[in-house]
């Protein structure tokens, strides 16, 4: 079955799925919720990435008859198993915080109700996509926050597998970052793409004004040349002399480009190319961006950091079952305990916009009192296996990230480790 | 086009080849190499993942009516590229290291020969895969060492990207994994696939003991039991009454492992269960497998670690152009100069086969001196456009793998922070 999600599977689950259909308690209604026990090391927010692939995930979750006969041929499960697998189709209901959220250790990010068979399938493409898409837009949103409102175009395709690839290009597009350069993306999720030449080009010409002249004639003067393959002053003045002053950018990508980037600017605004922006980029990370703050850079090229999360390639979340037949459970042998019973949640903020606490409550019983400027933190996203109408696009979620981060106090936007931004409270059924 | 990898591309791979189809330069016969300037950070080898995907990858690359329909809308490139494009195979050669095959600093990992136009738009896809492939195999291979012939499960799949779980897996098991949890891995590329139970089938039930039952009576008496959901001791109490001195192995996921799988052994046997194996998860990493090597524990699973590289997600390799018409070319601006022309390698060892160097040479001239314990360490992998026969097998490389390991210095085995396990020669047309 082409595109399905079916078999992004951990073998337990359908081993598990066939010995409660063994012993009848495949039909217990379940509530299983995602959520992170901690954030990333040294991270002060988190932000959710990734639920609007986990809705299209869980509704192109079909075993065809490929699968099927995988599976048959393998021995994961019985026949019993396999027909109930022939017609799967998830009947329950999801919901969780919107994408691009904020959250933080504890908040239930992703609540999952129905079937234990219908749930217990679903926990390892949920998590995958939630893990990765969270871990980018988290990385990314602090870049973009370093950038400070200068452009960042997404680079990194080459750094980590080509399928994440496409995924990490739509996260950092969520968090903010302007473009990117995989075309995958672009034909997925709309994003707009942007490149003009590597250094190969440049080697491939006998001469760098060869090049240029190449690239100008093809993509005319608003282009971007790239003016490090040799010496980069001799570059600018040649891209200068090919293009003329109305050339749109010259791109360094290698040195220190704090100090090229002011060099370059005398250098262009000498040439009269006042216009002419400038474009930096190798391995540029949350810290470089900042770093470069005062230099009279125009955008940033991010590759390797922002696709691998920026030292915290994943963002740790957990698929926990918390009730079964509207009774709370949670292991209960170590550190690594959790709080039974599904949980809803609410941010709770200053007059003035400013996030105060997370606060996470039973859904069973009265529900804390919510203040004017408090808001409830999870949507539906699917009731009774139909994907809710008009959940939020890509651009609503870019919105959200940016609104977001405006509430968040202002050392939660500091790049420095520190502890999460505001408190996690949670409420017992008798608080709330 | 389904399961085309044509826009796995970067953006600037497409303009240059339209700036370079106008110019007439398009045609120039190039060679690009694949290759790391270093290594990811502390790590004392890498070990190739990927190859088999890559050319997997070449020979899929192709732009159907949808991928120009795309380029078109967009307006990406200008209509006689989308027809160039629209009949593109890659006609070239590519050879490279096997699979599984160690590598150092400057190793030619990948050589890609044809017109500037062939190769040039294959430079994302071909990293993507070395990249994330090659950074797994390469922590894999550390905790393989570590675990010194105990199997390891691989469990990662829910802690990163939905597809790059399936490659990972696949990276795991050649760099010496046992079986991995991932359904998907298990079907693409015949890996053996395992798993049984998660807490979550524990917490459905009324008690831990029905739980078990339930499993023991579909799964059998060889299964692996959870015990660590409530307590531990009471736990594997319960797991031998009901599955019998002959139950296959217990779990222990959460908590300080050494101790516990301590203690589990000495309850096994004093309950009989002496042929019962003891699993351990949870966190686990080559150090912490490494500290484990002195306790009762029979097997490992792994997840997060493994599937993001260990704390080195990305290879960090390179696609650069060597060679235009013969000529070497290199960029000079800067400390990431490359080394122009092609190149070939060999690795001399010791008679003990030990192995001592890494030669880099280039590819036309005389070849260096190979002594009878010497060995080239390219291969082809595509000749004319057409894969060649006889490529490797995913066990070939696993064998492959196991044989690098022994072959290096016993430093360069140590999990330690260090240097490049063996140096790498660079010949200059003079010298070889």
């Amino acid at each position: 079955m082409a595109g399905t999600t079916a078999l992004l599977t951990d073998h337990y689950e359908l081993t598990m799925l066939s010995a409660a259909l063994a012993d009848g308690t495949a039909s217990r209604r379940c509530v299983f919720e995602a959520f992170a026990r901690k954030l990333p090391e040294g991270r002060r927010y988190g932000v959710v990435g990734g639920t609007r692939r986990v809705v299209d995930a869980i509704t192109d979750f079909r075993f065809g008859p490929e699968e099927v006969a995988h599976l048959r041929a393998t021995g994961v499960v019985d026949e019993t198993t396999l027909s109930w697998l022939a017609d799967y189709r998830f009947g329950g209901d999801v919901d969780g915080y919107a994408e691009g959220e904020l959250y933080f250790p504890g908040s239930p990010v992703l609540t999952v109700r129905g079937t234990f068979a219908d749930a217990v399938v679903l926990e390892t493409v949920v998590l995958s996509i939630l893990n990765h898409d969270s871990a980018i837009v988290s990385a990314a949103a602090r870049m973009a926050g370093a950038a400070n409102g200068r452009p960042i175009i997404e680079m990194g395709g080459r750094r980590t597998h080509e399928r994440a690839a496409v995924s990490a290009a739509r996260a950092a597009y969520l968090a903010g970052f302007g473009t990117t350069s995989n075309l995958e993306a672009g034909r997925s999720w709309s994003i707009p793409t942007s490149g003009t030449c590597a250094h190969a080009f440049t080697l491939l010409h006998d001469s760098e004004k060869e090049a240029f002249e190449a690239q100008v004639a093809a993509l005319g003067v608003g282009t971007t040349l790239l003016v490090d393959t040799y010496d980069i002053t001799a570059g600018i003045e040649t891209a200068v002399a090919v293009a003329g002053p109305e050339l749109g950018a010259v791109r360094i990508d290698s040195g220190d480009v704090g100090v090229l980037a002011r060099q370059a600017r005398e250098q262009l605004d000498a040439l009269g190319a006042t216009g002419t922006r400038i474009v930096v980029s190798g391995d540029l990370d949350e810290y470089a961006i900042a770093a470069l703050r005062a230099e009279p850079v125009d955008a940033y090229g991010v590759g390797t950091s922002v696709v691998t999360g920026s030292g915290r390639p994943t963002a740790g979340m957990v698929y926990k079952l918390v009730e079964v037949e509207g009774r709370p459970v949670a292991k209960r042998s170590s550190h690594k305990e959790s709080r039974g019973g599904r949980k809803l949640a609410l941010r709770r903020h200053k007059p003035t916009g400013t996030a105060l606490e997370e606060v996470v409550y039973p859904a069973e019983g009265p529900a804390p009192e919510a203040g004017e400027h408090d808001r409830p933190l999870q949507i539906p996203l699917i009731r009774g296996g139909q994907v809710v109408e008009d959940l939020p696009t890509l651009e609503d979620s870019r919105n959200r990230v940016r609104q977001g981060l405006v509430s968040l106090p202002w050392e939660g936007l500091k790049l420095s480790a520190g502890e999460p931004a505001i408190p996690t409270v949670h409420l017992t059924r008798e608080q709330s």
